[in-house]
C-alpha cells in the first residue's frame, strides 16, 4: 500500500523536528561554551557538538530525507499541500542539494582545513604575518571555488557563495547599490574629514562600573520589548544573540569599563536581533523556517535598532537622564547635544570593527569587491594585501602600515566565510528603506522615541519581517515591506542628511 | 569476512562514546532548565530532553547493541579484552537486559503514569489527602511489580529494585545493618530528648545576605579542593551537583538569608558529590563507566563531607573566623563551643529533609522496612499511611498529624522510585567506615582539618573510591578500601561518641 501524502507530509515534519530538537541542542552547547562552561570540560564539550552536528548533517542529506523531498515536491500535489509545508520543504531541498554535492571526503578535509586556517590566522594576525597564512588561504579558496563547481557554476560564480548568506541576492543587484553607496560616502567622510568641527568626545571616556552598565543594558533591553521571560543577558568577550527557539533567546553583552558605548550599543544591536526571533510566528516551531531569513535580514533588524533608533537624538531626549543616574557624574556637565554629538562621531579608520555607522558601508565595500575579484575574476590569494591596502588608500584614505591592520584584521575569509561580508552592509541598507517605509504608517516615529514608546516601531517589524521566519525570502520582505526592490538612496539620503547636521555642513 | 575482535571492540566504544555524548547534551540542558533558562522556552526544551533520551534509549537496546553484548561477552574472547572493555560491556549488558525485557508499550504508560502521578502528588501533599494518590500510587506499584517478574523474579522481589541504585546490595545485607543501626539509635534518641542541655540555637536564624552566603560557599568549595576550571556555582531552589564529564562537574545552592546552614552544608555535601566526579580517571570518559558507581557510593562522598568533615570540632576551628567575618555580626559573641553545638542539634522530628544526622537513618529506615513490605510481603498501598505513623512512633516518639507531615512528605514513591531511600543511609555507613579505616591511613586527620589541609583526605578518597567510577562495583570498594564487608559499627560508634559528647551524657 502506498504511503498518502497527509502521512508522507507528517513523517516528514517529524522528521525536521528531529533536526531542530538536536540543532536546539547544539546551540545551547554553543552558548554555554562561550558564556561560563569551565575550560577543562570544554575538550570533551567540542566531541558532543561534533557528535550532534554529525547526526544532523547524516539526517539532513539521508535517504529519507531524499525521499520526503522527492514525494514533496512532485508537481503532481503541490495544491494539496500548505504553503508552509512547501516552503520548508523547499528550505530542505535547498540544505540537501547543498550539502549531497559535495564528495564527503572532500568536506571532511575542508572542515579540518577551516579549524586549522581559523586557528592560525589568530598567530599570523598577532605578527602581521600574511605569508604565513597565505598557503593555508589559497587552499581555502580552491576548496570553495571547487564547490562552487560542484553546485553549478552559472555566469558568475560568486553569486553561488552570496546566496549562501543571502538568498535571491547577486552580484548584479550588489554592484548597483554598492556602486552608488561608495560613490555619494566617499566625497561625504572627506568633506568631514576637513571639517574643524570635531565632536568633544573626552568624555565618554571615564570609569563606569560594569555593574552599572549591565543594570543600564538591562533598562534598555526591557525598553526596547526585549521579553526576559523569553530570553536572558550574559556576559562574553564578543557580544552576540543566540536563539534556541522563539521562547528563549538569550544575548550577550561585553563590558568596557572605560567606554560605556562597547555595551550599550552592543545591547541595542543584539537586542535587534533578539527582537527579531522571539517574534517569530510559534507556528513555525520545529521546522526549519523558524529562523531569521538571512544575514542580511538579521542584520537589517541589529542595524535598525543599533543605528535608527539608538542613535537617533529623539531617544537621547528619553534615555539620556537615566544614562546619567546609572552613570558615576561622567555626564553631569555634558549637554544633551553635546553628547549626541559625540556618539555620532565620524572620521576614516583603518579597522572594520571600530569604524562608525557613516564609514562602516565602505569597509564592506572594499571586502565585497576583493571576495568578488577572487572568484569572478581570478584574483590570487598573494595578491590580497595589495588590493586591500589600494582600496582602503582610495576609499577611506587610509593606508595600513602592516597587515594585521589591513588584510589580516577579520576572521571570516580564514573561517571559508566568503560571501559573508556584504550582507553587513545590505543588512544597513534594508533598515534604511524599511525606516522610510515606517514613517509611511508611523509619522510620529520621532516623538514616539522621545515618548519612550517603542512598540508600534517594533510592532510594525513584527508585522512586516519577524512573523514570517523564512516563509518569506530577504527580497520578498524588503519588496512587501517597502514596495519597491533595493535602493541605496534611503541610506544615503539618511547617511548624508544626518551627517551634514552633526558636522553642520553645508 | 569475518570482523576482528579488536574491530568489534572498536566499534562497540565508538558506540556507547555516542550514547554518552547524547546524554551529556541531555545533562547541560537539565541543568540550564533548572538553574537560569526562560520559562517560555521550557516546554519546548522539555520536547528536545525527550527526543534525545529516545535516541539514548533506542541506541541502548538497537540490535547493533545486542552484537556487541552478544560478541563482547563470548566466553572465547574474554582473555583477548581489557579489563575496560569487559566491565563496560556488561555495564551496557546490565542495561540492556533492564531495558529490552520491558514490551514498549508498557514502559511507555509507565513513563506517562510516572509523570501524571508525580504532578499529582504535589496538590495531594498540600491537601494533605492520600486518597487522592491512592489509586495512581497502586498502578505505579502494580507496574513495580510486574516489571521485577520481566526481569525475572528470584526468592527477594524487592533486591530487584535495591538493585537498580545499589549493585549487588541485597534484602539481607540491609537487615542487618539498618537493624543494629536502629536497635542503638533508637534509644540514644530518646536519652537526647530527655536531656536538659539543650543548646542555644537562637543566633543561627540570624540575617545573612545571599552575595556573602555565596561568597562565603565559594570559599569553602576551594577550602575542599573543588575545581573551578571544571565546574561552577549557581543558585537553584534545590541544590544539586551534576557531572557533564569530569571536566565540568557543576554545583548549585540554595540560599536561606534566615539560616545560613542550608546554604553552608548544602555546599559543602553538594561540593563532596562533585569532587567524586571531579576524580574520576580520565581513561573512563566516552564510556558507561565514566560515573560513580552507585547512589550509595555517592551519598558516601556528599555525607563524608557534610558530617565528618563540615560538621567536625576541627573544621571550625580553621574556619569559624573567616564565617565571622563573611557574616553580619551574628557570631560576634558566640564562642566556638557554643557555635559547634549549635550546628550539632539533635531531636527527633517528622520531615527527613530537616533531620539532623543523628535521627537521619531513622526516617530511612521507616522507609526502607515499608518498601520491604511492599514488594516481599504483599503490604497494600491503602495500608500505608497507617504503617507509617505506626512506625514513626514506635522508632522517633511522634506521630504525623496527617499525611503531609507523613507519608506524603516525599516524592520519590510518586516517581516510582522504590529502593533508592536505603541508598541514603547506605552512604552514611559507607562513609563512617571510610573514615576508620581513612584514620589508620592518615592519624592526622583532625590535625589537618585544623590547619586546613584537606588534601589528603581528598586524595585518599580519590585513590580508593573516585579514580575507579564504575569499574568497581560498591561493595567491591567497601571491601577494597576498608578490608571488610559492610559493618555498622562504625556508623554507630561515631553517633554515639559524638552526641554523647556534645550533650554530655554519660
Amino acid at each position: 500500500m502506498l504511503a498518502s501524502i497527509k502521512d508522507i507530509e507528517k513523517g516528514y515534519f517529524e522528521y525536521v523536528k528531529k533536526i531542530m530538537d538536536f540543532e536546539e541542542a547544539i546551540s545551547l552547547m554553543a552558548w554555554d561554551l562561550r558564556t561560563g562552561a569551565p575550560k577543562k570540560g570544554a575538550e570533551q564539550r567540542s566531541e558532543v557538538i561534533g557528535t550532534l552536528s554529525g547526526e544532523v548533517f547524516q539526517m539532513s542529506t539521508s535517504e529519507e530525507m531524499k525521499y520526503y523531498i522527492d514525494a514533496l515536491t512532485d508537481p503532481g500535489v503541490q495544491n494539496e499541500l500548505s504553503e508552509k509545508t512547501r516552503k520548508s520543504v523547499a528550505y530542505s531541498k535547498r540544505e540537501y542539494d547543498k550539502n549531497v554535492k559535495i564528495p564527503e571526503r572532500e568536506y571532511k578535509e575542508y572542515v579540518i582545513l577551516q579549524a586549522k586556517t581559523e586557528s592560525l590566522w589568530e598567530e599570523a594576525k598577532e605578527k602581521a604575518d600574511f605569508n604565513m597564512l597565505k598557503p593555508y588561504l589559497e587552499k581555502i579558496v580552491d576548496f570553495k571555488r571547487r564547490f562552487i563547481e560542484y553546485w553549478g557554476c552559472e555566469s558568475q560564480p560568486y553569486d553561488k557563495l552570496l546566496d549562501l548568506y543571502e538568498p535571491g541576492v547577486t552580484v548584479s543587484m550588489i554592484d548597483k547599490v554598492f556602486g552608488e553607496l561608495r560613490e555619494q560616502i566617499v566625497p561625504l567622510v572627506q568633506e568631514i574629514a576637513g571639517s574643524r568641527d570635531r565632536p568633544e568626545t573626552s568624555f565618554l571616556f571615564k570609569r563606569f562600573s560594569k555593574e552599572k552598565q549591565r543594570a543600564f543594558s538591562l533598562h534598555i533591553l526591557r525598553e526596547m520589548g526585549y521579553d526576559f521571560d523569553a530570553g536572558r543577558l550574559d556576559e562574553t568577550g564578543h557580544p552576540f544573540a543566540i536563539s534556541l527557539n522563539p521562547g528563549d533567546v538569550r544575548v550577550t553583552n561585553h563590558y568596557d569599563e572605560n567606554d560605556f558605548r562597547t555595551a550599550v550599543f552592543g545591547t541595542i544591536h543584539e537586542g535587534g536581533h533578539a527582537l527579531y526571533e522571539q517574534h517569530i510566528s510559534k507556528e513555525l516551531i520545529g521546522t526549519p523556517l523558524c529562523s531569521g531569513t538571512s544575514m542580511g535580514i538579521h542584520e537589517s533588524q541589529s542595524l535598525f535598532f543599533e543605528n535608527f533608533v539608538g542613535r537617533h537624538h529623539a531617544f537621547w531626549e528619553k534615555h539620556y537622564d537615566s544614562l546619567k543616574q546609572y552613570a558615576d557624574g561622567q555626564f553631569d556637565h555634558v549637554s544633551l547635544e553635546d553628547f549626541y554629538r559625540a556618539i555620532n562621531i565620524s572620521g576614516p579608520s583603518l579597522i572594520r570593527l571600530e569604524a562608525d555607522e557613516l564609514t562602516y558601508p565602505l569597509h564592506i565595500i572594499v571586502r565585497y569587491e576583493i571576495e568578488k575579484a577572487l572568484f569572478n575574476d581570478g584574483l590570487e590569494v598573494s595578491e590580497l594585501p595589495e588590493v586591500w591596502n589600494g582600496k582602503y588608500e582610495e576609499y577611506l584614505g587610509l593606508r595600513p602600515a602592516n597587515d594585521r591592520e589591513g588584510v589580516l584584521q577579520d576572521i571570516h575569509w580564514s573561517g571559508g566565510d566568503f560571501g559573508y561580508f556584504p550582507s553587513y552592509a545590505l543588512g544597513y541598507l534594508y533598515a534604511a528603506q524599511f525606516k522610510h517605509s515606517m514613517l509611511k504608517d508611523i509619522p510620529r516615529f520621532n516623538e514616539l522615541l522621545k515618548e519612550g514608546n517603542i512598540k508600534p516601531i517594533r510592532e510594525w517589524l513584527t508585522t512586516n519581517i519577524h512573523q514570517f521566519g523564512r516563509m518569506q525570502k530577504p527580497i520578498e520582505i524588503l519588496k512587501d515591506a517597502t514596495g519597491e526592490e533595493l535602493n541605496a538612496k534611503y541610506l544615503v539620503d539618511y547617511l548624508s542628511k544626518k551627517y551634514r547636521s552633526v558636522y553642520e555642513l553645508a
